[in-house]
């Protein structure tokens, strides 16, 4: 019986993917395992124009209370079509008053505002803060993994794209994950050196336990 | 004398450079040679904030006649700040009636819609076309290297931003390769299988000799 | 039910597996889904002297009569074990007269001459031409992307290897992808500048719809 | 003269470099610049056994006050044969009650415990904390860029040595980069959500302005 | 019967893998079939800190007798939660007399004494050995693939750690290789240049056939 | 007077490099420092078609007098044209009865054979060999690392290509390490556990001391 079914799952699988050789690109199917390269491929006879394009930063995210801003992102979990291709783009939309806080992604960043005023930053492992006031039609570079923000300080709202030199650059936020987590205080305090009122009061705010 | 050039040289360059140890980012130099990786570093220490910073982009490109569009690139050579963080971005303008030719780049290219609507697409490699119609904050991803283009399809200008997975990705339009480029009528007669007079008008209309 | 056959298969393939760790080498299992990163590895246990072999190239590829020429490849998908090798090679063979057409690939190509006389070059993204007159021995580099080909000018058959810095270089010919594909003749002449009767006679020759 | 001095430091540096063709190590040349891919190679034919070989993590680096920890970094900068290795290793003591504060780095680092008890953690983009307690010749290992964090949770000090899969990993404190950059309080509040007396308390600990 | 074992396949599968999005990391699911990136991710659902934390080297490996040392290694397939993490470790014991016999890895590797006196060294591709005496707290780099080995010259046992640049660095010794596997005397006769008495000695010791 | 030397030289270098922004290839100056990712651009205003081709291979290399045969090699050293395309070439001849000794890469290799006969093999971490006949038109490829050889087993020279997923893929032959090298008799006897009378007649026969 264990040959049998193994034989014919083989055989389905084999009908699917052998017939057509595709390296050209490799659409994600999320319904297969993943590998450290990505997600496995999609049966390329299955593949159409559809799958190289997405619509869903035709809006923005929703916007997040504590700041005022929203992220959308086309990455590969969104965007299969992304697999393998090494580049993502997310959308960021910054209420007046609004902020990304600061955080970080596993890859570069590269930012355009096409809509309002923004102080854009990073800070280097030399404790140097760099930051400018961008308009539009203005990019700035962020180096990969290093803490990044933008503050909208204008008075009208913010519209920014901004890419990333991976399909799947990751997001980490300091806040979430330290007050999100559920990372004991008295280790938050430890660690991060804030004062355990500090820690309550946020980890209040953003649902973390402990 | 040798001797004495040679160490005063070294005496400056270690002056500049040895100093600083940074390695979050690598600002391109140059004026100096490059190699595979990239451009040499800036000395950190005359490193600000407007290195990481470009405003290029803020108006459109020169608009190419016979295509009635503008590419205007933030590459690496243009904004050094780019450097070795394997990513770039260029600003596309296309007239009504205005196209980005087809062409080719060494890595993938995400491109988003901001104003208006085209028709966008590649071919692969078993030499299937995939095209669909993109309006504003729609994206398509184009694999690397193959073949694509964009068609303004509709009847106001288009704007659109693309992302690429390399800050020299380069940009290798076909009708500019075959008809600008000294390659000899009879060559390209032979390997791409055009007829004379094709030919000549091309070169004609891009400036190709032979 | 379906716990105890996803059971029977875990144990199926963790029996085929798990036994024997290697990663030396990952022969390519084409009857499974494959990623960004090849093939999914065949069972090693399996894995023998041959698997590394390949005898393909003993003989020519079938000549294509447009060009008189015929290419055979051994890629990964022809010749598994060169799944993850980073390398590939194809023979190929031009009749008197023939050529390999203008095309690209992913990555470099290295040629070399075996019999007979050529010229080969290829054009940068700076529109320069680069073309020499190789014969038996020589070699010749192809930078990664960039539009290359050769032509046979000697008064006997042309018999080279060609190198790759891949196991799935990709190869995308300029006229079969616009001539042999179904992007419709409008697209091709708004985007290559090229004439419609030109792009018929092609298409004719090809054989592209639309 | 111009012509005069440039060809003499041609010759200069080409009886240097050009005789000794040496790929399989670059020791690094701090006196020269560097690249994205690291530093120039120092002259193959200065390089001896010495160049490869580093005493400095026999001691224990300085103590940091506030972590009442020290780091010794074994990076390229400090031992330029790592130059290219893509691996770097550094020395964490840990005095009782210290802690190396939660930070990041552009890689992956594997930690070994050789003397006392540590809680080891770090904490993922879903905002998970993963943590354990680690003690003698335990290791623990941290994906690229993540927060992570030690704390010494024994009645001994605490020695251990963590790898990095670069020679140049880099290491961004929290604690330092938000209060000891000169990034305005005002920012730091947005987009950290601090308040401002914890802020100014960590800046007045750790010498940061604005 | 087909459709309805893939179908429940699928649906266990998709279960499993889409729902939760994770790309931090990816610990090896070792019952799954692997591919050049690695082992295939483990369900992210399943993840739990034990799953990178690894206490294999709180103890020696087994000492093989001819060399009078143990390595006990921490690669992928030991510590899965290395999967594409890009390092590894192992834990070198050797007893008096003993030494870790000339071998080669796929990457760099970085080792530390933590106890005893040991010369290490490796021969570079110009046939140049460096070699050096290392004593406790030293840490020695050997470049990618190189020759290398280390000697316990002390009157104590050495213990040392070595870290790697690859989850899976793989470790070829030359002993073993040439005398452990199938590969005829004759052979090795030719293409080592060592005697048939030397060769059939050292088969006796390692197991070898042939 | 330094001030202006140096600036004489970044006049001269500027006037040279910065005026043509050339990233599809850069050609090796061996003049100059390289760094680990190659040697430094040639100046892109001096580059021609000659320096993508060579004609070394035209001849076969000198015959090693143990070995009976003779690698030339097309690699970045010999051909600067190919630095940063990852890949190279070399030429093997072997006489009859000759061998290519057995040894490593730091890269894949895939070797075809134009003429003769030949037993090529490999043996993996696993201690298995892995060997086939191989004639005319057949390729063998070798992972990376890994040990391996070739012997002629025909009546006839044999002449192959061989293939390298580097421009440096470097050449480590065991004999040539252990026999050439300084290495002391002393330690190749610990480290490799060869008679003193075996490593004393090869290092008479390689000309190595000690």
């Amino acid at each position: 019986m264990n040959l049998l079914i193994f034989s014919v799952l083989s055989l389905l699988v084999s009908t699917s993917y052998a017939n057509i050789i595709q390296s050209d690109y490799c659409v994600g199917d999320l319904s297969l395992p993943s590998s450290p390269a990505g997600y496995s491929c999609k049966n390329p006879a299955k593949v159409t124009a559809d799958d190289f394009v997405f619509s869903g930063l035709r809006v923005a995210g929703n916007i997040a209370k504590p700041f005022k801003s929203g992220a959308s992102t086309a990455f590969a979990p969104q965007f299969p079509g992304l697999n393998g291709m090494g580049i993502s783009i997310a959308r960021a939309d910054l209420e007046v008053g609004g902020v990304v806080p600061i955080h970080t992604h596993r890859v570069s960043e590269l930012i355009i505002v096409v809509e309002g005023t923004i102080i854009s930053g990073f800070i280097d492992t030399n404790n140097t803060a760099y930051y400018k006031t961008l308009t539009k039609g203005d990019i700035m570079i962020f180096p990969p993994t290093l803490l990044h923000f933008q503050v909208n300080v204008g008075s009208t709202p913010v519209l920014a794209y901004a890419s990333f030199a991976s399909e799947n650059p990751g997001i980490q936020i300091v806040d979430t994950a330290l007050f999100q987590s559920s990372l004991p205080s008295e280790l938050i305090e430890k660690v991060a050196l804030l004062d355990d009122a500090q820690i309550k009061k946020l980890k209040k705010m953003f649902g973390g336990t402990n």
